[in-house]
């Protein structure tokens, strides 16, 4: 199987312009349910504007020669701090859905986070991703099913086909108020298909009723544990990262229970209407957690200098979900890439604007502060700042 | 009597369908008068703002089965912890009128407070409320009237026909400047009447003269001092709640003159534009009273996470108006029902989703704050969240 | 002479319907006139926005019956505490121009300061104004002259016409940089003129030349210092108000020199953008002159509830100068009654519905505070109520 | 050669309106270059919104004869804090490019610091600035190149021709992701070309291969370092000033390595989107090398009012860059000289309504602070305010 032949469409300079042209491109349905979120979409909204709200405090005159992007994980390296985060059943936008996602990261030196919901066989994104030498890493997001026989078959599934880690979805125990998707009515068509849950067990419907509630009679029930996040993390070898985590308590338990990291996420406003924007989150967990174990985010990152800041607010990488997902409709797998490339450039741009040559100089120095630091003031007078000044972005 | 047949309209996912809807459908001089507000409507619109403006703060993976959103108050137990607000010439908007607000709220289980200025039978409003077992509360609007003669036989009538507390509105001694409403001239035909209130004395005019105030010199006359408060008090056997409270001192001297609860309110925004929106003034009067007695709090709340919002500040149940008449208008007793369904169901979401299982466990916690709690931070490194978490949502 | 036979125009239920209509009816050029304000009119803006940023905190159940809103001011009580500004070449709207103002304001028990530059002479406004009994009181707005022969006759006409009080516009040494009005070019008609003025000598342009600054080479030398307030001061019978006190330290000035009195005031946004808004100066300014002298306020004072705010600020009165003349535009010397009527009515609601009966009951308490008061705290759990709250809003 | 004869359009009464006329005549690709920014354009929005944010606290009755806005810098006087920023290719708006701008800054006694990119010779650039007696000081911006030969020639070329200062721009290392510009394409006309530049060396593209980075492996190769700004500090005897600094550390070190001076500046908002506004940045700059040497800044200043509280602020000049050359598309000379002449006019009244006679007497009291100044409690009473006054202006 090899990508259909797309071209990068006129006029595209940023991500936001994929999304604009995805809108025109993908059906009315398909795309509430793909643009859509919870309620009023204020947290959709909110994403955004925290990561515009924060401003960044460039530095001059510093060494940039031969900086780069590369980032560490889990033992690996791959070329930029990025991933695309998992998002379901992308062949409704594109014939080529998942294997173009991966042709393109991989391209790219992105990761991956497949979503269980794929609409492609995971072992067949596998290969098309691994067939890129210079990719970056492959993830498989799970939701949680009570069915702990089948789980099991299935991280065995996942780990025989390469996946280097697994992305717990946790903050979804119900599915979200979304008005817009349920106002469109259809959402996908019915051929896209979650072909990786063909044999998933239905759960049972246990305490329903006239009076039941769907919430808390029905689908709590299904929804998963502290004690089975334990029992998954026990029975894989690959890092189990927690995502959907908001609250440094609960970071802090994911660590207790045996979770590898957590991706600090609102589910990109999908799930919860007025949930915090990530971008305020995130510092919060970093300094619960941080030094213990990598803290990701997603939400609303569309920019290089997004990228930046989340990373100057400690998170080891990003996701990026829907302006991919718009790449890819817009044009297939050279979309994926070109998007990815554009991110990446912008990311290089703003880190040599800000002083930054490589990942590790990124700090919170980067990001303009209402107080001037301490050591800004402590060196008052003194003459040897270009030392300084370089110490003053590692972190 | 039996409630006309509507349709759910078709596209409503939410309450403020439901506005949109019925400001087409309603004519426009009851529109103004319905929707309307006072002055430039700032306060109707901070309303709103106030509740978007709190962010919540998920948790995740906690135990959720078999929660619920049941409410105690006033020795009676019902199923979701919000009443119809009273709303007066509910006939004006839909022939079914306040019948169908009833059979609506007591089909979902919500209470219903029915407004004095009724174009139904108190009586008959109440027998279409008691016919469902499973209904909410049953309460009665009040405005004092200064003849103590009448109002004494108003309470016997009240009483004798089943309605559970009483809410008297303090906070409109004058109506309000509502320049829509003033604009738009008519308000509500004329055949829909206050049929509750026909054998009303009419206040005396005392103090009328060439330079004589309307204001002071004519509505004061008529208004209620606390005096009249504990004096009602002292008459009924039912719960007395004060309706429009805003200051945590008219708040304990509510307590001090024996009523029951209070009502934190500005009218909808009707009476005083620029007066505090509710979700400012409801955590002060929780801290002044909420030990003592039952806060209550209305308006604009149209989202079950606004719902959830309130509960966290300490109101034990919310009061809802405008957009249950706008249901009514839209589609009758079907309407209501349905709006007050979709309240709830966006209430079990944001509940989950917060990892609240019962009322109970909402408090301040699902509130996003600046200042992370105390507790925390002090509980940094500690390993027995599961449980510490459940502490952390108890009240 | 008599009042032309206006009609108050359908649909107008508040000051900003005047203005709107105003905006309809008078020609461009006296409109941007009018209208405009200085630069990008940010002041203006402003001016009204702090307003509506204070929130009102309403108080229920307390005595009203007999309320009022006279004043008291330099040994005289009027009606109610609003004041017409003083706006020039009032002919150039209603052919009645400052007659109208003087029996519209008059009829309401509003005062009246005109302007220097009225259209029409200062003694027959004054006997205009003067034939009403139950009129407010009528002062006279100056600017500065350097020819202190010419500023003593002016004085001696002023005080034989019966004017009361003098204000002296000292804001405005430059014109301000009126960009709409120059845009717009002509201004008022030329057959509306300063018929006060025909014999003030013109000021000498002393050091022109071809480098020299219109700004500082020629008006400065013409404007007032503090020495020449004194001077006037010293020679009139009449109470001096300085208009155009923004800053804390001009106020105590102002008092060590002589005046009476002060109007903080930015010249509604018409000479310096970006200028402070009056409702943030006033606070300061009472602070530091407020127990020695009157302090009155205007910019942006639309609603009742502006004024209201304007007194729990610490002013003693507020002045109303564009919606008046956009009144006396629509509708002559009715639609200036009407304007004031509208406020007034306003205010006593406004006043009714926050618990106060008379003007000395309004406060700072009025005014929603982000803290709570102490007095607030050190009375919980006390129920003598009704007589602590009647002196909490008591000054 | 003599400027072209144009004529001031009809309407114009503020730089903004030059902006607006010149968006409807300049070429649509030549437009995109010249007013569009980095990314989403939130600093360049920014910047104009941090001036507008400042609030100006006006004083009255102060003597404000024979005031002026004399600036003295360098060692050298001239009439107005001012100076035409450094943009490019200025022959692309006007066919008297960089001349007319010359003339207009000289007439109106603005300084000039010219582009290195400029599209006219600097030398005839110099001489037709030389003309006028009356004229502001002449500077010239660079850009760093890695051949030191080449850059030793073109010093001994620019001091030749009377250049007085220089202005090395160091927030460039990269060019900025311009997306309104790579949207538009072409850019400026092939034929508008960078004159000055055509002997200088290609950098080399050191580290190409097909995983380079553009930014890390070529552009910063070429950009100057600290020890690349100490070199060209020692090779000139000019007065050295860096363009773009944003950071005190970077200030002092610009200090410590042999600047002159600084430009607080972030290129207009053209390389680095959501980098801090220049407002934010200059008071801590100014706190940190303020005393030490001249802070100069640029960025949406294009009012009086912000050139007052830019000095206000601690700045000793500004730098004016798109509105100026949008008049001379309008206008050629005259237009940039007009549009220089409203920036003092507006300078002028701004100045005067604050009290302040000259330069020298501008400090942060002109700013409305939310906290009263110290100076001001403490003079609680006094009665010596004509003379304390003038001290609380003088710095």
């Amino acid at each position: 199987m090899s990508p259909r032949i797309d071209r990068i469409p006129a006029g595209i300079v940023n991500l936001a312009d994929y999304e604009r042209l995805a809108s025109e491109r993908v059906d009315s349905a398909t795309w509430a349910w793909l643009d859509g979120a919870a309620g009023d979409e204020l947290t959709r909204r909110a994403n955004r504007e925290a990561w515009d709200a924060l401003w960044l405090h460039p530095r001059v005159l510093r060494p940039l020669a031969h900086g780069h992007t590369r980032v560490h994980l889990f033992g690996r390296e791959w070329p930029q701090p990025v991933l695309v985060a998992p998002v379901a059943y992308q062949r409704a936008v594109h014939p080529d859905g998942e294997w173009a996602t991966a042709w393109g990261a991989a391209a790219q030196g992105a990761g991956l986070v497949l979503s269980l919901q794929a609409s492609a066989p995971l072992e067949s994104v596998a290969r098309a991703m691994q067939a890129d030498a210079g990719r970056g890493p492959l993830w498989m997001q799970l939701y949680w099913h009570p069915d702990r026989g089948w789980m099991q078959e299935l991280l065995a599934r996942i780990e025989a086909a390469g996946y280097e880690a697994l992305v717990l979805t946790v903050d979804a125990p119900v599915s979200g108020v979304r008005d817009r998707e349920r106002r469109a009515g259809a959402g996908v068509p019915p051929e896209v298909r979650s072909v990786n849950l063909v044999d998933r067990p239905r759960a049972e419907a246990r305490g329903a009723g006239p009076a039941a509630s769907h919430v808390f009679d029905h689908l709590a029930l299904a929804a998963p544990g502290w004690d089975d996040v334990a029992w998954l993390a026990s029975r894989t070898r690959l890092p189990l990262l927690l995502k959907g985590v908001l609250h440094a308590d609960d970071a802090r338990q994911a660590q207790a229970v045996g979770a590898a990291g957590v991706v600090v996420s609102n589910h990109g406003g999908r799930t919860l209407d007025t949930a915090v924007p990530t971008a305020w989150a995130l510092p919060r967990i970093v300094e619960a957690v941080g030094d213990a174990m990598p803290v990701l985010v997603d939400g609303g990152i569309r920019r290089g200098t997004d990228v930046l800041k989340a990373l100057a607010l400690g998170a080891r990488a990003v996701l990026v979900g829907r302006p991919i997902v718009c790449a890819l409709a817009c044009a297939g797998a050279l979309g994926v890439a070109h998007a990815l490339r554009l991110l990446r450039d912008e990311l290089e741009a703003a880190m040599a604007l800000c002083g930054c040559a490589t990942l590790e100089q990124i700090d919170r120095a980067v990001l303009w502060s209402e107080e001037p630091a301490h050591e800004e003031a402590a060196s008052h007078g003194r003459a040897d700042a270009p030392a300084r000044t370089h110490r003053a972005c590692a972190r």
